[in-house]
């Protein structure tokens, strides 16, 4: 019997795995299997089909974990040397199974075939280990307990794994794990830097490793917004949610307005949720950002019902003709400028008709750059119902696409807050 | 100095990639660029942001291979632990280096902001190791040789690793490589399945195995196109580049117009190379794309000098007040139809007095499908000089993000294969 499992390594083999074309999808599917019976994924590997790698990978994954699945490298050709170099580490012969050569050869009459002699090869089991059939294929996966862990030897085709993992999930690690399951929970913040986040942060940190079980913290910078992920590992999943539940409210008493969503809903699915709540539907007019915002916006379903159109006014001239920019304010202030994105938001609101405009301009670069308005100044307005307009200058950093994400981002997010104050 | 390099290891640090959300990427661009340099990538890790874990995956791949590249955990935060867990497996100490406080303070100050203390962490430096500023962020990239193993330390966002590793690939790892190189080339294709392309270059791919040294072809589909990955490994780079360019020229010939670019420039850069040859100006009015033409379309450096303008029509209210669509078009032929899209075209180009129009309009999904008009039917229409008019119906299948994505390309695509003809 192996210990309580805790700690679980993946290793995906393959030397195709290694190339710039694919990559190991298999552990996904494995990580979100073992995340539900609480058994943390500590570390990933892929390495290729050689005996000598393959064995060192798995030897030094063994000494760090309970458990270690590795998928893949079960095939019948000269190149499957998963069986091989997990048997040399833990020094145990390799035994043809004569049941499953049977059910290989079946396999292959069913389908008016003969098996092929290198197919035997599928059918070496570990000194030890227990086999599970494979329905869709012929290898059959594997495992065994070695020094109180627990191995699982999985084929590498997806369709092959998903249920002869979910089965040894079900049947071998369920029973062995602690009884915890892992609680996740994912904040979204906006209008802070990532570094400026962590510091408010740090005194919720304290108290979060101070909780029985402790909260766990990630921060990740994504796209313009910050993502916070919270995971806690509990006996009893209403606990660990009630632990998570109350982390989430401490967030939101320190970030405020800054909080886009305790779920890690997208921003613009948060902004969308907010114009339907309110009944208000939003026009948007853009230069720098070419149309990226009103994009993401309606990449929302149902983002019909609340986006009504959008402009983009690349050219001075379609500013003023689309929407009845001034052309001395343009020429008094530059296209990139407080007064022009006022004068857009409130152009495209009356225009279209709608309760809500916005309006960005900038210079996404690499040309176009002053002294005085550099690459990456984009200027933001949101004009909306009962008097409430917001106009605010931005310095983005980065090269073209990234300014532009940016300044999506942070226009979707000077949108919101306009909502919030409704 | 360290031995010749030939087999590499990449280790990605953050917990963020051993969840089911994210996946490592940054391997991928690593990977290629030593392929290039004929250096072998032996296996790869993923490890979370523990400082045991991290050392021991860092140990085991030091002791294994001639490269080891990290990426990810140079961050300002507690968690951010790469430099702290290579430094002790190395038995080096750590050193806060005065000249990069000095860039990140700058850096800072530039964008009208503090530093926050945390971030001096990114000054740290192992000891000996030299350090490589990175223009897009705080943390540097650092790397040194140990006990003739080459060891880098690489920030995780990819804006910011990849120049990084680049020039690191170039001044440090390419002159400790045994010499041979991997020549590459991508061609583009647009209008084919991947599986209609790869039928028709079943006699190239047989002309290719056999050159000295041999041709290895992958196809990839990717956002709409088609990608067409050659390469060779040769000891003299011109000749795999002739071999490349023998290779380029036989698909031309083969698909014709469905060739898009012979060195895998995107789509939109093609596009826009098309309309600046030609002296052309275009408008583009998009109802289901939400903007996402215009928005690629303006990801091209200099764009604002093609693109005058975009609407985003979003409603049928728009369609008409901003594109003079007769509304008893729509009413006869409904919102999704070629007479609508071919209007929308004519209309934006009427009304933004440019040469070229664009129409895009369908159903993204998931509502508002019918028998005769499912989700994912998008109208594409293109209106150019020399009474050049193209319409057609697609139907893309997936959900509603990809169907914008692969309607956008095709967009571009129609639009592209208008201006090829004058």
């Amino acid at each position: 019997m192996t210990t309580r499992l805790r700690r679980a390594e993946i290793i995906a083999v393959g030397s195709e795995l290694l190339g710039i074309d694919r990559t190991d999808t298999n552990s996904l599917f494995i990580t979100a299997g073992l995340q539900e019976l609480g058994v943390e994924v500590v570390a990933k590997a892929v390495v290729g089909d050689a005996f000598d790698d393959l064995a060192a990978v798995f030897r030094d994954a063994l000494a760090r974990s309970d458990l270690v699945v590795l998928t893949g490298g079960l095939g019948p050709t000269d190149d499957d040397l998963t069986r091989n170099a997990v048997a040399h580490v833990v020094g145990r012969p390799l035994q043809e199974d004569a049941a499953t050569v049977e059910r290989i050869r079946e396999r292959f009459v069913r389908r008016g075939m003969t098996m092929p002699d290198i197919n035997r090869r599928q059918a070496l089991v570990i000194d030890g280990a227990e086999l599970v059939a494979n329905a869709q294929g012929t290898a059959p996966a594997q495992w065994f307990d070695a020094d109180g862990r627990l191995v699982l030897l999985l084929p590498g085709p997806p369709r092959e794994m998903r249920p002869l993992f979910e089965r040894l999930a079900r049947e071998i690690i369920a029973p062995r794990t602690a009884g915890d399951r892992i609680i996740r929970r994912t904040l979204r913040l906006a209008g802070r830097t990532e570094s400026q986040a962590d510091q408010m942060l740090q005194p919720l940190y304290a108290r979060w490793a101070a909780t029985e079980p402790p909260i766990v913290a990630t921060i990740l910078a994504a796209g313009g917004t910050i993502e916070l992920l919270l995971h806690v590992r509990a006996g009893r999943p209403a606990l660990g949610e009630a632990l998570l539940e109350d982390a989430a409210r401490d967030v939101a008493a320190i970030f405020g307005s800054d909080l886009v969503s305790l779920e890690g809903e997208r921003l613009e699915a948060v902004v969308g949720a907010l114009l339907r709540s309110h009944g208000l539907r939003a026009a948007l007019a853009e230069s720098c950002t070419g149309g990226l915002v009103t994009s993401r916006l309606t990449d929302v379903a149902g983002s019909s019902d609340y986006v009504e159109r959008g402009v983009i006014a690349y050219s001075n001239r379609a500013k003023v003709e689309l929407l009845d920019v001034p052309e001395g304010i343009i020429a008094d202030h530059g296209a990139v400028s407080e007064p022009v994105a006022s004068a857009m938001a409130r152009g495209i609101r009356a225009r279209a008709r709608v309760e809500v405009g916005v309006g960005v301009t900038g210079i996404a670069g690499p040309g176009g750059g002053s002294a005085a308005k550099p690459v990456g100044t984009v200027v933001i307005a949101v004009d909306g119902p009962d008097s409430r307009h917001d106009v605010r200058t931005f310095l983005f950093a980065g090269g073209r696409e990234l300014v532009k994400l940016f300044a999506s981002t942070t226009a979707l997010d000077r949108l919101r807050r306009v909502l919030l104050t409704l």
